[in-house]
Order: C-alpha cells, then sequence, then structure tokens
C-alpha cells in the first residue's frame, strides 16, 4: 500500500508482536479489523493499553494482578498450609481448572535456565525463601513442567523447601490418561513401569 | 484467575476479535506480551486505536486510506486510463506486490452476495460508474475472485463497463504455474484446456 497508508503498514508490524503472527496472518488481522470489527479493535486497543500498564505482580505469590496481593493470597478461604510452586501464569490457571486444589501459589515467571540468565534471583528465591520461613507452610507441592530445567528447577526448589523444614511433595509422572501405551513416549512408561503403584481392590 | 485480575479476562476476551484466535491461543498472547513484550503491546494498543479511527476510504478507489484520496489514486505517475477492479484491500496488496501493473484500482470491499447483504450499492456501484463514465478509462481489469460469487460479480462488472462504453478484460483461468497437471482440479484444467493457446516460438 504505496505511501500514505502508513498507517495501516504500522498496525500490521505491530501485530506481529503477538506470538504465532506472521506477516500474513498481520495482514489478515488488520483488513479484518478495518473491514469488519471497528469495535472491537478499538476495545481491544482501549483494554490492551490498560493491560499493559496497570497489570502486575502480586507482592506475594508473583502471578500477575492489578492489585498489590491477587485474589487468591487475599482470599482466606483458601488453605495458607499448602503452596503450589509453578512456573508460568498458565501453569497455574491450569491447575487451578483442573484440580480442586485450595492451597495457595507461588509463581516463579520461568524456570532455572542459567543460559537465559534465569537464576535463583529471577525467579523470585528471596521471597520464596520468605514465604517458606514465614511457619505457616507445610507442604510444599512443586508443579513444575516435567521437562530437563523444570526437573532441574523441581530438584533446587526440593532443597529449598528441605532447608526450611518443609514437606516437599511433586506431581506424579506417568501414563497420561485416555492414551495408549503403544504410543506412549520410552521415558514416560519406563517411568510409569518404574514407580507401579498396587491395584486398589 | 479468579476474581481481581478482572483485566486479563477482559484483555484475553478482547484479543478473540482477531481472526483465527481462540481461547487458547487468546491467553499465550496475553500472558506473552505481559511476560515478554510490555513495550510492544503498549504500541499495538495506540497504532490499533489511531488505526481504528483514522483509516478510512479513498473516496476514488474505496481502499483504505487515511487521508480523503489514497496514494495510488493520487500518483500522478500512474496509468489513469486502466482501472483494476478487485474485491478486497488485500486482493490489491496481491496484485501490487505480483504484477508490474501500474494503472489505478477499485475496490468492491465485497462481492455480489445477495444473501450476505451485498448488492451493487454495497459495492459502491455509483462511484463506479462515475468513474467509468469520465471518459479517462479505456480498460478495466476485471481481478474478482475466481468463486461462483467471484464470477458473478465478474458478470456484472462487464456488463458496467459495456454500458460505460469501456473495454472490459479479466484474469486468464488456467492451470497454475509450478503445479502437476494430475493435481490440478478438473474444472481448472478442462478449462485450460478448452482455452488452449498457441505456442511461441
Amino acid at each position: 500500500m504505496s505511501g500514505d497508508t502508513n498507517l495501516l503498514t504500522e498496525l500490521i508490524e505491530a501485530l506481529r508482536c503477538l506470538p504465532g503472527v506472521g506477516a500474513r496472518s498481520a495482514q489478515r488481522m488488520a483488513f479484518h479489523l478495518l473491514e469488519r470489527d471497528r469495535e472491537g479493535g478499538v476495545r481491544l486497543s482501549r483494554v490492551l493499553g490498560e493491560a499493559m500498564q496497570r497489570i502486575g505482580h502480586c507482592k506475594s505469590c508473583r502471578n500477575f494482578s492489578e492489585s498489590g496481593e491477587c485474589a487468591i493470597c487475599t482470599n482466606v478461604s483458601r488453605d495458607a498450609s499448602q503452596l503450589c510452586v509453578v512456573e508460568t501464569p498458565a501453569d497455574l490457571l491450569a491447575v487451578e481448572q483442573a484440580t480442586g486444589y485450595r492451597g495457595r501459589y507461588f509463581v516463579l515467571m520461568g524456570r532455572l535456565s542459567p543460559l537465559d540468565g534465569m537464576g535463583p534471583q529471577e525467579l523470585g528465591v528471596e521471597l520464596l525463601q520468605r514465604r517458606l520461613a514465614g511457619g505457616e507452610i507445610r507442604e510444599m507441592v512443586v508443579a513444575t513442567n516435567p521437562t530437563v530445567e523444570g526437573e532441574a528447577t523441581a530438584h533446587w526448589l526440593g532443597q529449598l523447601a528441605r532447608a526450611a523444614g518443609v514437606r516437599a511433595t511433586r506431581l506424579a509422572h506417568g501414563v497420561p490418561l485416555g492414551g495408549e501405551l503403544e504410543y506412549v513416549d520410552r521415558g514416560t512408561l519406563a517411568h510409569a513401569f518404574g514407580s507401579r503403584q498396587a491395584l486398589e481392590d
């Protein structure tokens, strides 16, 4: 669009900051909003600007929050003796939606990954240690991802818990429900086989 | 994210106005912007708001434009005797990028489709007739899509051109370059066979 519609070019370029959006999708999005959904575009612009400005981190769990402390941390009906440690807000959401867990959380906002410059400091180790030392927490549920870095992070979290005298547990590994053994990867199958449990009557 | 981060929920909801973005991708986008690219998010918010407000339609070709008349229509070095009619701004862009066409355009912003309420009025027939009657245009290149509705639109455009005494041409149909005959659909192959041309020496 040679020349004047610089704003359109700029919009297409700006849309590419979204993950998974390339030049082509960005163009399609821009045209869609301009042709069919200006209202949605205006709303998105407003909400996005507000969110970028106002959403910060909860001062006790590091999850995203508009206020100083998030709704989960301030919810007195939640069990303060349990602390589930997850890597990201998306993981927290997944745990909240899938399980009946009613304890508190701690969001690392990453995982130990020295090559990416993610060390204990970046994961909020001081805040976590302070919470563990607070005396309220009896169990730390380590819910990092079952990846190499996630496992390393889990190991480190276990050490932190031990140092604070808090019991640490982790998510069970094994064969996913609804899967077929034939298609489960070897590592998972070997682990599940090794950790086999007594059949319940 | 029960309770306080209503703004986050609102952001995820607002992102769903983008085409092809469902609940899951919207969540991923929101977290990505918040965690990793606040700057991009702020920029997108600003550009989007501005674009939604300021981008209108060119008064001579109906393409998107920030000013009353777009850069192509005001570009005196472009051939005013040729008018290429396309369905959408994206089609215009495709023609601009793929061909050496140096004439003007007319963007229908749709195609004839009575069921969707798209009639001649919605496609800017009056403006198009006025331009055809202007006397400057000698050839109208019909570049509607090779779909049923696009073909119907092409037929209608041909009638308009004839009524105004302007020569109408259309894009050639045939086997796409780089394709294999084996995989070309029957309709296209039959058409290409019927419209076979003399081998150039």
